[in-house]
C-alpha cells in the first residue's frame, strides 16, 4: 500500500505540495488562538501534504483518494477564519481551492456572476465592477477570504442591512460531495422544490462537501452613495432609534451604532464623550436615498439623537478594513478577539450589560466594549470586543477561553444566540448544542453521517466532540 | 397485536377520528387530478383515520405509535395544496394539524408572533392586524391554508417582490422530528450556527418532519399604499420594464405582469388589445412609496410602457382570490390548470413561447396563457394557466398529464427552473432529478433516511418513485 501522498501526486502530479513551506502556511486560519500557540511553539502540526486541484474533476479525485485510504481533509479557502474552522493535525491533506480561481461567467442582464470557489473576495468584487456592478458583499476579510469560504462560512458583509448577507446573495452552487460526486443547483431566482440544497453548505464549514463554484446575483453600482450620522444620549436610545427606522421599512446599508466606548475611541471628534455614534451609509436610486435620509433623520430625532457630521462616514468607508494584526498584542502579553452575537430587541442591552459587566471581571482585562453592525426587523447583531494581559503570559490561552466563556454565558443567559457570522470553527463547538439543542446537533451529524460516513470532511470544525 | 386506531386512541383518545366523513374528507388536496379522479369514483382511499393531536407532545405520540406499526403518517394542514401533496393511501393515517390552531406568542416591539401550526393564514393575518402589524404574507391560498403548510411547502405571497417569501418571513420553527423528538430554532434574527436547519423544513411537505409552530418576523401595517398601473407593447417591453425597475433597486410589493391574452380577459378596459398589463402595489413609509412611484413610472415609460388607469389596482386587490372552483369545469369535460416555474430573465421569452406554442398543438385545448407574479433581480416566475376539453371525457387525466409535460418540457429545454411556488407533491415527482439532479435527489433521500429511516412521513409526496 503506498502512501497517500504518493498516491494523490500520481493522480495530480504537481498540484500536490509536500514542501515545508506550503505544509506551514496551511496550518491554520486566523483563530488568534491557533496564533496565540503557534508563537508559544505549540501551535497545529503541519498537514501531511497541501493539494490544490484545479478542477471539480480533481477535487473529486482527492476526495476518493483519501476517503480509500482513511485520511481527513480540511478544506482550506482564504484562510481568513477567526474561529479555528481550519487547523490541521498531522495525519490530514490540506484541500486548497486556490488552484481553482477566476470567473466563470457573467451575465449582465441577468446580473448573475459566476466564480470559481477559490477567487479573492476582492478580486471578484473588482472583476463585475468593471462592468459597473457590484456583489454587495463586504465582509471585513474581503481582501483575504475566498467566495467559497465566504459561502461555507454564511458570512455577513458590512451593506447587509439593506444588500442581504451572502444566503441572500448567492444563486446557485457547485459542490463536490464526499463521495466524489457533483452537485450543482439549478440556476433560477427562486424555487419551491423540496428543502433548498444551497442552504446544507451555507454554514457547513468544510464538513459536507467541497463547493467548487459559486453564482452571485449582482446589483448595478448605486446611483447615489450617502452618508449620514447620529450620536444618542445611551445606547439604549440608539437601539431605539436603528429599531424605529428598520420597523418603518427604511433600509440603510450600512447600519452602525456604537456603545460609548467604542464612540470615544473611534468617533471622538464628532461624537461628544459618553454618548452612542450611529454611522449609517445609504445606497440605490438618487430619489429613495433622499426619500430614505429624510426619513431615517425624523426617526433618529425623535428617539432622541442629534445629527453629527456625516464625514465620519467617508472616513470609516476609507479606514474600515484596515485593522491591527493580532501579533502586536499578543507579543505584548494582550490576548484580544471579537465576539458576534445577535437577539431579538429585547434582549440586546440585557446582553450588552451582562457581557460587558461580566468581561470587566476577568484579571487582567484591559477593554470590553461592543457594536452592532448587522440590523433587521426582529433585533441586530452584537460585536464584542475584548483585549486582556494577564498577570503571566501563560494565563493567556486560560484568560482567552475565560473570555470567551463569559460572553457565550451572558449571551445564552439573556436569550441570544451565540454566532452571528463568524461561525462556530472550534471556538463556538462545545456550544452549539445550547444554540440549535440537542436535538439539532443530532441533526447535523445525522446529516453529517449520511454525506460523508466516514467523517472525512474536515473533522475538528463545527460539530462538539472537537478539539473545541 | 392490537390495531394501530385503537392504539392511537388509547392514547389521544377523541382527537382520533375514524368517522367516514372525517376519512373521507381528509383523503386529499386540491389537485385538481384527485379531484377528477373523485368525480369519475376512482380517487384517493380514505385513511385508516384522521388524528388531530393537540400539542407537540401528541404529534411525537401519533408518530410513535404508527412507527411501532409500520404505518405511514401525512401530514394534512390546510389541504390547499394543488400538487397532491397530500393524497391518502387506505393504509395511511392522516395527522390534522387542526388540533394546534391560535396565537402562541406576540411580541410588538420584536415584531414576532408565534403562531401553531394548525392555525389557518388569513385567521393569523388578522390577528397581528389588531396589533397594527401585518405577516405581509398573501398566497391566493391564504383563506384555507394553515401557517405550518405555509411553510412546509415553501410557498410565496402576492407581496412578494418587496416582502420576500416565507423563507424570508419566518423566524423560528419547532417541529417534531420522525422519532418524536422536538426540534426548535434558536429565535434570532440571523445566525451563522451551521447549515440554517430551518431550510430542512421549508418545503419538505410533510417528509422529514411535522412543524408544530411557526414564528413571523412582522412589520407594521404600511404607512402608504398605492397602486400603479402601466401597459406595453408586448411581453418582450413589459419584462424589459419590470427588469430595469428591479434592477435599479425599485422593490414594489406587488409586481404582475399579463402576456396580450391574460391582459386582455382581466383587464379589457384599461388595457388596449393585444397589449401586456403591469399592475404595481407600492407600500411602505409615504415618502418611499412616492419616490418609488416616480422612479418606476420614468423606468416603465423608458421601456414602452404607457401608464394605464390605477384604479385596476384596487380592483385587483379587493377581487384576487375569488377563484372558480375546478368542479365547474371538470363537469363541463373541461380540464384545467395553473403551472409555475421560474427563470433568470434570459430564459423567460423562450420558455413563454416555447410552452404556449406546446399547449396549443394539445387536442382540445382551449386557452394557454400567462404572467408573472413574483421579481427578482436575476429573473421572475411565469405562471401558466391552461383550459382543455379533450373530445372524450375519458381523456381529460391523459391531457391533464400532457399538457403538465409540454409545460415542463419546454421550462426544462429553455433553461428554466419547474417550480416557483407550488411546491413538488405528486403533479412534478417525477421531473425533481430535472430540477435539481440525479445527485440531488440522492442528497434529499440521503437526509429523509437519516431523519426518518422507515419512510413513514408522507411517502409519496416530493421524491421520485411516487405515483405521479
Amino acid at each position: 500500500m503506498t502512501d497517500v501522498v504518493e498516491r494523490l501526486r500520481a493522480a495530480l502530479g504537481e498540484r500536490v505540495r509536500s514542501d515545508a513551506a506550503a505544509r506551514d502556511a496551511h496550518r491554520r486560519d486566523w483563530w488568534v488562538l491557533s496564533e496565540l500557540q503557534d508563537l508559544e511553539g505549540r501551535g497545529p502540526a503541519a498537514p501531511r501534504a497541501v493539494v490544490e486541484p484545479g478542477s471539480a474533476h480533481e477535487v473529486g479525485r482527492t476526495l476518493a483518494i483519501c476517503r480509500e485510504a482513511g485520511v481527513p481533509v480540511v478544506t482550506y479557502g482564504g484562510g481568513s477564519g477567526v474561529c479555528g474552522g481550519i487547523r490541521s493535525e498531522a495525519g490530514d491533506v490540506i484541500l486548497s481551492t486556490a488552484g481553482m480561481s477566476g470567473l466563470v461567467d457573467l451575465d449582465d442582464r441577468n446580473l448573475t456572476a459566476t466564480f470559481r470557489a477559490g477567487t479573492n473576495g476582492l478580486a471578484a468584487e473588482q472583476e463585475v465592477r468593471r462592468h459597473g456592478l457590484t456583489i454587495g458583499h463586504w465582509p471585513q476579510s474581503i481582501e483575504l477570504a475566498s467566495v467559497g469560504g465566504l459561502v461555507a462560512t454564511r458570512s455577513a458583509g458590512q451593506f447587509s442591512t439593506a444588500y442581504g448577507n451572502v444566503e441572500d446573495l448567492i444563486l446557485d452552487l457547485e459542490v463536490v460531495l464526499p463521495d466524489g460526486r457533483l452537485l450543482r443547483t439549478r440556476r433560477t431566482p427562486r424555487a419551491s422544490a423540496g428543502p433548498d440544497l444551497r442552504q446544507l453548505f451555507l454554514g457547513s464549514e468544510g464538513t459536507l462537501g467541497v463547493i467548487t463554484e459559486v453564482t452571485f446575483s449582482l446589483r448595478p453600482l448605486p446611483e447615489a452613495s450617502r452618508g449620514q450620522a447620529f450620536h444618542f444620549p445611551d445606547l439604549e436610545a440608539g437601539l431605539n432609534g436603528v429599531r424605529q427606522l428598520l420597523r418603518d421599512g427604511f433600509r440603510p446599508a450600512v447600519v452602525r451604532l456604537y456603545d460609548a466606548k467604542e464612540s470615544g475611541r473611534n468617533f471622538g471628534d464628532a461624537c461628544p464623550e459618553g454618548r452612542c455614534f450611529l454611522l449609517l451609509l445609504h445606497v440605490g436610486p438618487e430619489e429613495l436615498v433622499a426619500a430614505q435620509i429624510g426619513g431615517v433623520a425624523r426617526r433618529c430625532l425623535e428617539a432622541g439623537g442629534a445629527e453629527a457630521d456625516a464625514a465620519t462616514v467617508d472616513h470609516w468607508l476609507e479606514h474600515r478594513n484596515r485593522v491591527p494584526g493580532f501579533d502586536v498584542f499578543l507579543e505584548k502579553g494582550i490576548i484580544l478577539d471579537t465576539i458576534e452575537v445577535a437577539s431579538t430587541w429585547e434582549h440586546l442591552l440585557p446582553i450588552h450589560r451582562a457581557a460587558i459587566a461580566s468581561l470587566e471581571q476577568v484579571d487582567g482585562i484591559l477593554s470590553a466594549s461592543a457594536h452592532t453592525s448587522h440590523a433587521y426587523r426582529s433585533g441586530t447583531n452584537l460585536y464584542f470586543t475584548f483585549l486582556a494581559r494577564p498577570a503571566e503570559r501563560a494565563e493567556m490561552e486560560a484568560c482567552y477561553r475565560e473570555c470567551w466563556r463569559r460572553v457565550m454565558d451572558a449571551t445564552l443567559a439573556n436569550g441570544g444566540g451565540i454566532a452571528h457570522h463568524h461561525g462556530i470553527g472550534r471556538v463556538r463547538a462545545g456550544r452549539l448544542a445550547e444554540e440549535i439543542g440537542s436535538v439539532g446537533v443530532d441533526v447535523l451529524r445525522a446529516i453529517k453521517r449520511a454525506l460523508d460516513p466516514d467523517g472525512l470532511l474536515n473533522p475538528g470544525a463545527l460539530l462538539p466532540g472537537s478539539d473545541g
